[in-house]
């Protein structure tokens, strides 16, 4: 079956540009920067935002066509490139029309990026308990408060904060800055397992002042809840990008090493782990698209914004993330012992493929925490069990 | 979301005929043939017999929601119900029309069954192996030797006998022959380990004399492999079905049950377990529908019978029935250690289940020939992977 | 390495007695009486029981041995035979003088058997939670409640029944029960699941009346947990036993099976699956002896009683449990697979053995029960971490 | 219970050296000389080598206390400190005296290191397809080959290579050469993944001349299986240690996180994984000790030579590097996504152990290797079977 346009610009792209680099895209090297150019140039930069801002209005499911090859080619690249997905569709459905026209729209002029500032040290997976505040001065809005981890934030054009607002225990806001906003301090970048062509920042805020619409409509919690969705998705899609990597990657070693006199392809040991991991893949595939559908069906609606504030985190993005993670993790360490002795070595690419899967089950909610959610969720609920 | 009303129905037949039931449908009981009438009576028997012959016409994907609702009451009943499929499909696309017109037809009428003597002991999922032979006399075709099992094959109407040529080694028909043929002998019930509300047979053909153009038309091989595509996903869904009801088992169990003085269903380790379970179960689910649309959209076109022997055997018939007979086992044998010293009496359900569940993975391919089969033929091709 | 005579006497008994006769032993037949006399025979009846009460004083790591070689044959079989060593035990340690006289004694003269009243409905892991009553009657003790399940408690010769102290909520008895006590009712027995060669009963006590020096000397649920210890280590051998009877069994399977061909005994995915079953015996081996060993140390001490109150339950018996259970659990799912369809039949031994697997994990505490308590007691004190 | 001052030694050593010093040990700096140097001045390097070569005779079973202590610590210096166990034990048993004289007693005095030859590209766990050759010429043996992956090859005394006899395709022998003999070429250190602070080298051999006798007695895969069978149960032994400090580091990390208002130490899902690890922890820990002691039990006969060849691969060493391996990763993979965000970053510790742990089932022969191995000198002959 013949894939669309774009997703053959991507293959191209990771074929020149990621394939065979992984040295350098693992050497947590100065700047993800100049691999981002290079993206841009396809005209796929940023490419799920909207065309009422000029952007291509790439939907989901396309973007999950999309993150599966790039993440075939680096997941950290694949990372770094979408992620502001979580930030924008937060900014295009609860932001003002000024704030979306120009912070969109320039984003997409520019190939720009941004980031969200959601997760702090004390306050991993439970954001209820951030203790970034933000208070109003007049007609601004005044955010304090130090993030863990935040992608892309030292190069993004805008940030969206979430904080809780001062004096209060249950209030929270979701606020747009500006990057170039007095106050913003990049503590460090991170130095990750894997995942080290992207950059994930530890960010202060300190006295931000910014003008008090900038704060998107709705309680901030909830509004990431909603952003996180298209996250979840593709984070999960990049777990099947690097399977898929992983599966080519024994079949090409399979060529050339031989077992017990046979070639190993012609292995029925290694047979039947290629055929669990291609079945892996093919639900994986398969329910990373079922989940991009169904996020779509509600995207597309008039009603976007309100119909995912009352739904807040959909059931398929929990168990899609949940489902890629571990089904990934499973072919990573099955194949981590395929390649023998070479295979413990830099030289090999395993390792780092590895590496980088091992994010799936880590990121935006691990494991335990969305076992829990999809239990209070989607199994104490009758009605909303499967 | 309100259920299509054929849903309703099977679920009303489940909650009245099957929910409750389960020491008499596992108790071996001597025929399935009321409960087969009562279901009968739903309007609903043979629910994808093809609207040209009388029948409702439903497509897969419509079958996965009804074989869902019939396995979370019972998967023997089920199975005995939907199995036909596998015989029907390589009827209705491959006899002559005069052929299909009078057995599906009067299966129409009568609300009938009808089986297929595939495998023998020799040669469970290798048939090239199977030493049953089919000669020539005249217009006639003559048939002998012994099958091993065969559900319903005691009480369909009509046979579908995979043979091989005599004389020939790679040579294979697929015959139709009407159960009241003289020569066939039914061996035996096997008594099964689950699954017991069905019954599963060993079949004696001795000198058995059909019509010349009672064999349809092609490899019978193949034309066995294409009538398993539809069969292994509606397996697969067996096992969507028992854990589902798995789930809701272990969420009743739980309100009745404490731990450390506090109710079972507030207790971290089961909520884990169940919202684990769930995410499979979401995953059971799309995997389940969307190897379906796979099939109907082939069903759906003019030539699909010919597209069918094109594609053999469709990569997501196997990969469904391995991820839910994989899925399906771990969520029974979590589940069996969750009821305690109850759990392993005859008085709790999950023993039952845990029995029921364990076919998916052996039925029409166990998980080692199915790997085998992924990798062969949707591996090594480089373009057929995921 | 040739094996004890009484190694060898119980391998001939399994060989004579159970294996071929899968098909009895499984059928739920009226009594274990003949086999419990056959076994007794050989003159290893109770083989433990103290030489100063007239019996063979085999250790805990013999009694591996001897319950490995029986569990080979028949788990419910080895189950039956070896559980009174959880009653003994209690009252050897903690009986008087008189009490032990007269009950091992007897027991040995008579090849006699006892059970142990411990868990009750509302009380299956935390026994603290029991509701059946002790009380003070001048010179007796009377019993009141009822017991849920208890293995030989129809025909053994006394019962140790666990019980609460009228009135308090933390004191507890453990009571030496003669069998034909008036009050004593067997409710009924429980059809199980699998081991249904061994006998599980419902037993209700009605102001059953005892001496009052009946009651052995400690917390009843301490003497409980001392008496566990032995137990959970010979329920963990059954696991071994029958992963090695799984072992030969597809190991027997695998002479009379080809696969493409070749036999299945040169397939590389089924010497990977045998290989990895081997191993897991091996280390079941090991574990359940050492287990057993560090047991040994103890009962051989003169202060036996006294240190095992002081470390009550010990490490090595939750996690031998724990890792057989788990581990016997992989093989039997795996091996469950490996007969195609046939082994799905009650033709074939292997759905027995799966199901006989299962209790592994279940009785004396499920997993999740016993991962909990090796948390508390062996890993918050970093002193006794391993 | 007190531990013996050998073990007090080394868990100083490891507290004072190792602990807290991840980032260093996981630089791939340049030389693990200091850290031997330190470790050499407690006065136990090389604990293992004979009295009779005035070494402290420390056997197996003391060893795996020592490694377990010192991979706690940091399992790439455990492994550079026992492996040259493999090559001492071949020569401790095939050399000849005078050979072992002198270059047991000078590592003795020098506290000294050595390393084996063995695998090669084409030949990783097939050694039987080595290309390296050794001739004769006059008194003297000439060495010409490539070999992969040999640990402390840089900076060992002596090596032991295992080579092809030049002309035969099933001779090989097992030949000593000092370091410093003309043409061994250390063409590079490998780049690996963890145990970073060891060094693997690949090595050449360009006309390399020895004297005639430094070829050890005996058939070199042979003496290789046996050398193999003390440093894969100490490699299990790692597996051992590295899972001890992951447990502890989990423990460490419950102190300082609370989940859900409560303290992380408190969660039931928490406690049942740590339960899980203390399980597995308590049987690695047997299976290491009691295959150190099995293996010991032959060391000790004035025969052992003798027998080892006889026996050769021990059945014990195979399954201890198998379960360790595939529990340790178990653990690791768990704890892997315990610690949150931070968790997946160079701070946390958990990524450096997890890619130690990795090692356990790669090195010495993969799993798959292993599992063959098992089957056929372990499975087939029914003798021989656990």
């Amino acid at each position: 079956m013949r894939q669309p346009e774009y997703v053959r610009t991507v293959q191209a792209f990771a074929r020149r540009e990621l394939i065979g680099q992984e040295r350098l895209l693992d050497s947590l090297a100065d700047a993800p920067l100049p691999l981002y150019g290079r993206f841009a140039e396809t005209g796929l930069a940023n490419w799920w935002l909207p065309k009422e801002h000029g952007g291509l209005g790439l939907n989901l499911e396309e973007s999950v066509r999309i993150v599966s090859e790039l993440a075939y080619g680096d997941a950290g690249a694949a990372f770094m490139l979408f992620i502001p997905v979580l930030t924008t569709s937060m900014v295009g459905w609860y932001a003002s029309e000024q704030l979306r026209k120009r912070y969109l729209s320039t984003m997409v002029e520019q190939n720009g990026s941004c980031a969200t500032l959601g997760s702090e040290h004390e306050a991993g997976s439970e954001l209820a308990r951030i203790t970034t505040t933000v208070r109003r001065d007049g007609n601004f809005l005044v955010l304090n408060g130090h993030k863990a981890y935040s992608t892309n934030a030292d190069f993004g054009q805008f940030l969206v904060v979430l904080a809780r607002v001062e004096g209060s225990t249950s209030e929270f806001l979701a606020v747009l800055v500006p990057r170039d906003t007095p106050g913003i301090t990049v503590d460090k970048r991170w130095e990750m397992i894997g995942l080290r062509s992207s950059g994930t920042y530890q960010v202060s805020l300190a006295d931000c002042r910014v003008p008090a619409d900038n704060a998107l409509a709705g309680n901030g919690l909830r509004l990431l809840e909603v952003g996180l969705n298209a996250s979840r998705i593709l984070i999960a899609t990049t777990g099947l990008g690097i399977a898929r990597r992983i599966r080519d990657l024994c079949m090409e070693y399979a060529k050339t090493k031989s077992v017990k006199g046979a070639p190993l392809a012609g292995n029925a040991v290694f047979a039947a782990k290629l055929g669990q991991f291609e079945m892996l893949i093919g639900v994986m595939t398969n329910q990373c698209l079922t989940a991009a559908r169904e996020y779509d069906a509600i995207a597309a609606r008039p009603d976007a914004g309100e119909e995912f504030l009352r739904v807040g985190t959909l059931k398929s993005a929990l168990t899609t993330k949940m489902f890629c993670g571990q089904s990934g993790w499973q072919i990573a360490s099955t194949a981590s012992e395929m390649f023998g002795g070479f295979g413990y070595t830099h030289e090999a690419v395993i390792g780092k493929l590895m590496r980088d899967m091992r994010y799936v089950s880590i990121v935006e909610g691990g494991d335990d925490v969305l076992r829990d959610l999809v239990f209070s969720r989607y199994v104490v609920p009758v009605s909303k069990r499967s």
